[in-house]
């Protein structure tokens, strides 16, 4: 499978100039034999937008239609976020589109990041979702459920090979793009896709380095701190490999991590 | 609180010569002001020795009174590795001997590592002790230990603000080195020191690259491939800081992590 990662600062307030970038880049990956495209946290609408804009910008996944047509029409599978309308709630969301345009995954970010995510969002998802696509298992988390161990060890023992994470990671984090994203790739011994904004945000200054990982940690493809275009390839039989080298999963000793679910 | 680092190869099967390069050390890292020294795991005995010499080394803690002798003459705390035995079994066990001589903590190495460790050790340990020293509180965990994200996670919730990792790192596991413990140390907001073996043992090239890191996961010092002493300051009032800059224990959500310990 190849994958197709896109950082850059998006578009604020424009759901409707946001589906056009997202069909220009989905030509873009496709053109370079791209399976799948994974862009950044609240692609459709912008992240620092404030909970009015949150609110009047969040859709339903129904009104995720044109990046499904967009879908279908380069078949190329998508993954972005988006403010999904639950109820009368705002979820920070992100979907993973197949490239036939079916919906195949929906997650809600359920670590929210400070002021900032808490006055827009509601963490209303308790769920980590996997879905198959091209033999690979693939689960969703967004930005700051990378930042704790627990989100991406779920989706591993639920089965993922795979974990795209859309993300809006500013200053001063660089740490997590540098360190904590290849040792989620390292330790659960999966394929990450870190798709990140660039540039300045209200104030939110983006730090760039979208990342694609590998199963035994290498980092596979790095941006830098502006608007670019990643690609690596990933193969089921490598990461076969890595995982029999190192059978981290049989050596793993669950009866001790009682408390990291209790407290 | 100052903490000295020793990476070096070590003796293979000398027991009485450990002692003495402990020693040496001991007083080399207290000539430079530190309160605390940390070598790696299996120092007293060198870690591929095979199972006969694992057992004909394995010592009870009270076999350590060489080491507490020196800790308390040189008014400085000791972290290193031995085989413990343990009835008539040997653990690869850590100890943390306080600055008067009083041993701290033992801990036993609940994950064992590949053919290597399994033919030399039982994993009888299933306890994560914390001590405090100095007014931080310090756990212990060896080697493989950290490529979980479990074990630092459970120290971290025991209120663990430093983990000291004796280890015995080899090729091709320099990932470990590079990502995974910068990111347990921004995790978990804990100060960390991974002491390894430098040099070559019986087939096995350690990778050096010892560390200590910060709570905010920089990087505070890192050993290339040959013997080194590494020093840093370890802080409480920046660790407080950087805790109440990201409430990452706050932010946890346990009840979605029930999966984590049941398989």
């Amino acid at each position: 499978m190849k994958i197709a990662l896109y950082q850059g600062p998006g578009l604020i307030n424009d759901p409707a100039g946001s589906f056009l970038l997202l069909a220009e880049k989905a030509s873009q990956a496709a053109l370079e034999g791209a399976d799948l495209l994974i862009l950044p946290e609240m692609f459709l609408s912008g992240y620092n937008i404030g909970p009015d804009n949150a609110l009047k910008h969040a859709v339903t996944p129904e009104g995720l239609a044109p990046a499904q047509d967009i879908a279908a029409a380069q078949k190329i599978a998508l993954a972005f976020g988006y403010p999904e309308l639950v109820g009368d709630k705002v979820a920070n969301s992100a979907v993973l589109i197949g490239p036939d345009g079916g919906i195949l995954l929906n997650y809600r970010k359920s670590h929210l990041f400070g002021d900032l995510d808490r006055a827009m969002f509601k963490a209303v998802g308790t769920e980590f979702p996997v879905a198959e696509l091209g033999g690979f298992k693939i689960g969703l988390l967004i930005c700051y459920d990378i930042e704790f161990p627990e989100p991406a060890r779920r989706l591993a023992l639920a089965g993922a090979d795979i974990i795209l994470i859309p993300t809006a990671q500013m200053q001063p984090y660089e740490q997590v793009a540098r360190h904590v994203l290849p040792a989620r790739a390292y330790e659960n011994q999966v394929y990450t896709a870190y798709a990140n904004h660039s540039g300045d945000d209200d104030g939110l200054s983006y730090v760039g380095l979208s990342s694609i990982c590998g199963p035994d940690g290498t980092v596979l493809a790095m941006a830098g701190l502006g608007e670019d275009m990643l690609f690596a390839e990933f193969s089921l039989d490598h990461q076969k490999a890595v995982r029999a080298a190192d059978p981290f999963f049989t050596d793993r000793r669950p009866a001790l991590y009682g408390p990291i679910a209790s407290y």
